[in-house]
């Protein structure tokens, strides 16, 4: 039996996006998942994902991933336990209010980047969530997103 | 005669950039130019920018726009003159060290986005640049990137 990703759970009118929609052809297709505590999402970017310099990944997909990665974060947090659903509110999903990400290091090309996610704090509407991007053991990149939960209502007007 | 971009003035080997880099045959091509005190740079989502909500563009590629931009209107601020390069260090590039976008409103598909930066600081090897990406008058999303000047050759190693 395959685990089903957080993004396996976005209704079917809401799973158009570029970074982690289903059913974006032509998306990243990223998937999250817990592990214990923390939110994990593995990528590995295709060959013309270069930055200036040929060897090392475009920061753009970086803050890309995090942003994803951070949404699901925040409706896992608050909408499935342990892979399932719970029954509050399903209806609802989560943007980006505000990113930040810090460049430490070069994220070299060729590999699997590894994105960690935490849930920092739950207040009303607004998840914070934290993460870190790394290859192998070096954090090339750490972020923090504030997400706003909204209704799928409120997104069709 | 048509205006060179700041983008079209990147060395042979550090134009390969996702986002920026001429010679990226999968990329967004993005070109910045000076509109006075301001840089400007204007895009047109394809199709599948879509975020999770299909009318709307993915906020990935907002914070990517503006990691581009940023990174041009560094590079031209302090090496690009009236279109034309100066002669002080011109094999140098910049990077990204921060990036923080407020998303303020919904970026709507099908649409034009106009993206503005000014350099609010120059210190040293910093770069400090503020952002705004609208589309028509409204202010969609706002951003300020921290860039560090590197020579070349650093890159390359």
């Amino acid at each position: 039996m395959t685990m089903k990703a957080f993004q396996d759970y976005y209704s079917e009118n809401f799973a158009s996006c570029f970074g982690c929609g289903r059913l974006n052809e032509h998306g990243l297709h990223i998937k999250s998942y817990w592990d214990g505590e923390e939110s994990v999402c593995r990528f590995k970017p295709k060959h013309y994902h270069t930055g200036g310099f040929p060897g090392n990944v475009y920061g753009g997909l970086i803050a890309s991933l995090m942003d994803c990665h951070g949404a699901g974060t925040a409706y896992a947090a608050t909408y499935l336990k342990n892979g399932s659903k719970t029954d509050t509110d399903p209806a609802s999903r989560y943007v980006t209010a505000a990113l930040h990400v810090d460049y430490l290091a070069p994220t070299p090309m060729n590999e699997t980047l590894e994105l960690r996610g935490k849930v920092k704090e739950i207040r009303g509407r607004k998840v914070i969530v934290s993460m870190t991007l790394s290859v192998k053991e070096t954090v090339c990149a750490k972020g923090e997103l504030v997400m706003v939960r909204i209704s799928e209502e409120s997104l069709s007007e």
